[in-house]
C-alpha cells in the first residue's frame, strides 16, 4: 500500500524489519496512576507517531515536537490541580484592568514555586525552549531518533510532576539512602547473575526510586566491563549498560538480591574476588587508560 | 500488527475498508512549482498523518495542527524571498537596543504589506489564530475530519502565498471576468455532460483561476439539482457539489466546453430548454422554498 513502504532513511539506524524497529525507536511510556487519563491518551498520539515513522521518517521529530507541545498542557493541567489561575490581571495602557491568559514561562515559575522539592524548574524550561525552538524554527531539518532522549525526558518530568510534592522528596531520599549504601559496591569486582548468565560488571548505581502500591521500584544500572575498547571506538560499537527495573531489593554485604520486573526473575548482583575477574578487571582499567 | 488495526471511531464517518477512507479523508496537496521544495516535502508529514489517522483517530487532529504550525514557516520563507527582516530592533529599559526575533503576528503583517493585492492578510491571521488555539489548548478534544477544511485553506494560502503578487492580480481578473461571462447562464435550465452522464444543475461557478506553463487552470463547481430535500435533510444525506478542475476552456452562446484535468475527458455545460427539464427546475425551486 502506498503509505506502507519503509523509508528507506531508516538503513542509517541499521533498522531491520518493523518489529526490530519498534523494539528500537518506539515505545510505550510508563505513567503512574496520578498522570490523567487525558495525558495518558494523549501520549498515545507520539507512540503512533513513532511506529509509523517507519513508513515516513519525519514522523519521528513530529512525535519529539508533539512531546514538548503536550508538556505545556500537562503544566497547564497541574497548575489546574494547585488551584493556580491560568490567567493574570494586566494593566492597560489607559489604567484599566484585563485578564490575560500567562504565559507558559510564568505557568511552569508558578507550578514549581508552589512545589519547588520537585526540582524540575530547570527542566521544564529547558523543554519549553526546545518547544519553542522547534514550533518557531525557520528550517526543515530533521532529528530523527538522536531527538529520543527529549521523549524519555517528557515522560520522567511528567511522571514527577503529577506526584504530590512529598512523594517525591520521598524517592530523592530513598535512592540517596541507597547510593550511600552502594558505596559498598564501588572500586570492587562485581558479577550480575541474570537470565543463567554472569556478567563481570565495572559499577552498579540506583538513579531513580518510584514508590507504588506494589511497594518500592527502582532503575538499576549495570555497567558492563569490556576489553576490546579500541576496535570498539573505532566501529562506533559501544557497549550499552543494562538498564533494569527491579523490585524487592535487598543489599547484604556481599550481594544485592532483587527482581525484574519485566520478567519476574531474581537478579543478583555479587562482589568477586576470583583471580580471573579480578585479573579483568585490571586489564579493563588499563585499557580505559590507553584509549 | 498492534499499530494497524482499525481505529472504530471512523465508523461514525460511515467510512468501510482504508481505500475508502484514504479517498474520502487523505488526499496529496497540488503544489504549483514555485512553493519550495522543502515545504512541499513538509506537506508530506500531513499527508502521512491523514493516512495514518485510520489506525488512530487523533493523529487527524495532528494533521490540522501541523499544517497551521507549517504555515508560519512558510510565512518565514516567504518574508526572506521578500528581503523582509526575521528580527527587528527592540528598545531595552536600559535604553540599549537589541535585535529581536519579529513576532508571527507581525511577519504576516510584513509580508502582506509588501504584496497587497493579494489580499490574504486576513487569511493568515485567521489561521494564525487556529494555531494558537491548538498549541496552546487546555482541552484535550478531537476535531477530527471535521477540521478538514483548515488543511484546504492552508493549500490555497502557500499556494497564493509563493505567487508572484502580479499573478494573483492577473487570476483575480480572470475570475472576474469568466464570472461576469457566465451571469449569462445564471437562472437558466444548464444540463452538465460528463463521463456519458447527464446531470441538471442549478447553477455553475468558477471561483478560483491559475496560469500555469500549460495554460489557464479553473475550478469549475456545479450544483446538481435535487427532489428530495426533506429527506435529505432528515437523513443528513446531502449532496455534494461536483468540483471539477479544468482547462481548455471555451464560453460559446449555448454551451461550456472543457477538459476534466483529472481524467482528460471532454465536459460540457448546455442552456437545456427540454420541458421535462424546465418542470423539474421549477420542482426544485419549489421544494427549496418549502425545506
Amino acid at each position: 500500500m502506498k503509505y506502507h513502504i519503509a523509508d528507506e532513511r531508516w538503513g542509517i539506524w541499521g533498522s531491520e524489519g518493523y518489529e526490530k524497529y519498534l523494539l528500537n525507536f518506539a515505545f510505550e511510556a510508563k505513567f503512574h496512576p496520578s498522570v490523567p487519563d487525558k495525558i495518558v491518551e494523549n501520549y498515545k498520539v507520539i507512540e503512533y507517531l513513532m511506529a509509523f515513522a517507519y513508513y515516513y521518517y519525519p514522523l519521528y521529530d513530529e512525535a519529539i515536537e508533539k512531546s514538548v507541545v503536550l508538556l505545556e498542557r500537562c503544566v497547564k493541567t497541574r497548575c489546574k490541580q494547585l488551584s493556580i489561575s491560568l490567567s493574570h490581571s494586566v494593566s492597560l495602557k489607559n489604567g484599566a484592568q484585563k485578564d490575560k491568559s500567562k504565559e507558559y514561562n510564568r505557568l511552569i515559575n508558578d507550578c514549581t514555586a508552589a512545589e519547588p522539592k520537585k526540582m524540575i524548574q530547570c527542566e521544564l524550561h529547558n523543554l519549553r525552549g526546545v518547544r519553542n525552538f522547534l514550533i518557531h524554527k525557520e528550517n526543515y531539518s530533521y532529528t530523527g531518533p538522536i531527538g529520543m532522549p527529549i521523549l524519555l525526558r517528557f515522560i520522567n518530568v511528567v511522571n514527577i510532576l503529577f506526584l504530590p510534592e512529598q512523594s517525591v522528596v520521598l524517592m530523592k531520599k530513598e535512592v540517596e539512602k541507597l547510593q550511600k549504601k552502594l558505596k559498598e559496591y564501588a572500586n570492587c569486582g562485581l558479577v550480575l547473575n541474570r537470565q543463567n548468565k554472569r556478567i563481570l560488571l565495572e559499577k552498579i548505581s540506583i538513579e531513580e526510586a518510584i514508590l507504588l502500591a506494589g511497594g518500592w521500584k527502582y532503575s538499576l544500572i549495570c555497567s558492563p566491563i569490556f576489553l576490546d575498547i579500541e576496535e570498539k571506538i573505532k566501529n562506533h560499537n559501544y557497549s550499552k549498560q543494562i538498564e533494569l527495573e527491579i523490585s524487592g531489593l535487598s543489599i547484604d554485604d556481599n550481594s544485592i538480591t532483587c527482581l525484574d520486573c519485566d520478567t519476574g526473575e531474581q537478579i543478583e548482583v555479587s562482589k568477586t574476588n576470583h583471580p580471573k575477574n579480578i585479573s579483568m578487571l585490571a586489564d579493563f582499567e588499563i585499557a580505559k587508560k590507553n584509549c
